[in-house]
C-alpha cells in the first residue's frame, strides 16, 4: 500500500502490532515509553527525527535556534509524562557546506535548552541534507507517568498556554511576511519552544490529573490521541490565543481558532483532570471530557492537525 | 573550521567538551553511555545513524537486509559493553516510493535481528533520501561493563572472528562483481552482520578481560580508541581471514590484510585480556598490549579505517 494512503499513523500501527512488549513496559503510543526497574523509578525513552525541507528550513532558521529545538521538542515528550530528563542522545547528518561555526552555535542551542540534562552520545556522519535525531531519557516515580489513556468523563480539558503562535510564526517565515515586533515574537515562539518540565513534574504529583501529552500536531489531532487511548469523546470550546497571533491573524484575514487547533508546534501540555482539582499554575480550560468518541468543537468548525505523510 | 578537516572525532571532541557528565555516569566516547541506578544495574544506551547512499545503497540492499543491519550494528554496541539489550528505539525518514510492503519487509528484518528486545517507541516522517536512527538501550550489572579504557600492557589482544568479510562483500556491490557462491556468502556477511551478543555478556564475567569494542570502522581505526582510551600501544600481527575472503582477494587482487585492517563493518568484538585467562569460545589472537602508544604492525603496513568525513 502507499504509505500515503496508509499514513504515519497507519504505519505506526503496522509496526506495533508485530512487537510483544514485556509486562509492565509500555511501548509505541504514548508520548515516551516507559521501562520499568527495580528501584521504584521507570526509565521514560523518547526520540524524534527532524529533516531539512521538512521540518525546517536550513537558511531559515539559525543553527543556535535549531539546536535549542532539537533538544526542546524531546524535552517536551519528557514533560508530557510528568518526568525529569537524565540525558540525551544526538544523531546528526550533516551537509557540505556547515562548519565548525555553525556546529558550535548547534551545540550551544542544544546545550542551553537541555540544561542540567547532559548529553552522554549520538552519531555524526556525512549526509546530502541536514538530518538530526534526538533521543532523551528521563525518570519518573514507578507507576506515577502521566498517560494518555486515564481520561475519565467529566474530566476538565486544560492547555498550559496559548495555542497557534508557533503556527502563525511559521506562516510569517514561509510567506516572507513583515517581520515587526509582533511577527519577532511569534517567530520566536516558533523556532524557540519550551519544554513545559516544571509543570508536567508538578501534574504529575496531583491525584485527579488522568491524562497528559504535548502539543506537536495541534490539539484537533493530539487530543484525538487522549481521547482513544482513553475511550471517550471531548467538547472543546474556544482555544486560547495570544494578543500577537490575534493581530497577526486579524492583518493577514488567517482563522486563528483555526489555527490554534491545527497548526501544531506549540508544545504546551495538553491534560485532562477532575475539574475540583486545583492546579498550581495558569492553565487554559478547553472543554470537557464526555461519553462518546471524537471532538465535538463548540463552534461548529472541524479541524485537522498537521499530517506527517 | 571545515568539518572534512575537523574530522568526524574532531567534532566528536569539540562536543564532548561542552558537556558535563554528572558523577557515576560515562558519557561520550564509548561503544555505549552508561546510566548508574538505583537496583545494582547500570542502563547502557547508544544510537546509531544510518542514511541512504552514505551508509547503504537502498536499490541494492533488500529491506529485510537494512531492517536486520540498523538493529544489529546497535545491538552490536551493546554487545561489546557486555550488556543485555533491552530495548529498541527506531525513526525513519521515509521517501516517496517506498510503500507498506517495503516498510513490512524491513520491520521482519529488524524484528528477526532484535529476538526478544523489543521496539519500544519511535519517529516516522517522510524525507528525500531514506534515513534511519535506531537507538538501543541495555542493561548489565553495575560497574562490569566493558570499556575502551581497561587495557593493560601485558594484555593479549584478541578477536571474535574472521576480518573483512563485510569489506570484501562491500566492493562486491560497489564495483558489480560476479556474484558466485563465494562473493554470496561475503555480500550476506556486509549486509546481516550478527551481534556477539551471548559472547560480550560471557566477556563481561570474565575476570581478566579488560577492554573491549566491536569492530565498525576496522581494527586499525577502533583499536587506536582503546589504545588511546587506555594509555598503551599494541603490536598487531596478521589478522584472521576467512578462505571466502582470501579467494575473493586472490581473484581481483585485494589486499587482504588491508582489507581485515581497514574495511570495517565486521561488528566482531575486539577485546583484550590477561593472555592467562581462558576464554570459553574460539577466539583469535591478533597481537599484545605494549607500553607507548599506536599500533605497530607486524606487517610494517600502515592501515587506516573508515573514516566518515
Amino acid at each position: 500500500m502507499d504509505l500515503g494512503k496508509l499514513g504515519e499513523f497507519g504505519l505506526i500501527d503496522t509496526i506495533k502490532a508485530t512487537q510483544k512488549v514485556p509486562d509492565g513496559f509500555t511501548g509505541i503510543g504514548d508520548d515516551c515509553a516507559i521501562i520499568p526497574r527495580g528501584d521504584g523509578l521507570d526509565t521514560l525513552v523518547t526520540t524524534d527525527l527532524l529533516i531539512e525541507d521538512k521540518h525546517f528550513i536550513l537558511k531559515e532558521i539559525s543553527p543556535y535556534q535549531l539546536g535549542w529545538k532539537s533538544a526542546m521538542v524531546n524535552l517536551s515528550d519528557i514533560a508530557a509524562m510528568g518526568g525529569k530528563p537524565i540525558a540525551s542522545f544526538l544523531s546528526v547528518g550533516l551537509p557540505k557546506g556547515l562548519d565548525s561555526d555553525w556546529t558550535d552555535a548547534f551545540m550551544k542551542g542544544y546545550n542551553n535548552a537541555s540544561g542540567d540534562c547532559p548529553l552522554l552520545g549520538g552519531d555524526t556522519t556525512s549526509a546530502d541534507k541536514l538530518c538530526i535525531n534526538v533521543g532523551v531519557l528521563g525518570e519518573c516515580s514507578h507507576g506515577k507517568a502521566l498517560l494518555r489513556s486515564g481520561a475519565k468523563v467529566g474530566d476538565a480539558i486544560y492547555v498550559t498556554g496559548p495555542l497557534g503562535d508557533s503556527g502563525a510564526g511559521l506562516q510569517i517565515i514561509l510567506q516572507g511576511l513583515e517581520r515587526d515586533e509582533t511577527a519577532l515574537k511569534l517567530i520566536e515562539r516558533h523556532y524557540m519552544p519550551k519544554a513545559r518540565i516544571e509543570e508536567g513534574l508538578q501534574l504529575s504529583d496531583i491525584q485527579g490529573v488522568h491524562s497528559a501529552m504535548d502539543i506537536s500536531d495541534g490539539v484537533a489531532s493530539d487530543l484525538l490521541h487522549i481521547l482513544e487511548a482513553s475511550g471517550v469523546g471531548a467538547k472543546v470550546g474556544v482555544l486560547p490565543t495570544s494578543p500577537e497571533m490575534e493581530s497577526c491573524c486579524a492583518r493577514y484575514g488567517w482563522d486563528a481558532q483555526k489555527m490554534a487547533a491545527s497548526a501544531g508546534e506549540d508544545y504546551e501540555l495538553l491534560f485532562t483532570a477532575d475539574p475540583e482539582v486545583s492546579i498550581p499554575f495558569p492553565v487554559y480550560r478547553i472543554g470537557s471530557i464526555v461519553e462518546g468518541s471524537g471532538i465535538e468543537w463548540a463552534s461548529h468548525a472541524s479541524y485537522q492537525g498537521f499530517k506527517h505523510f
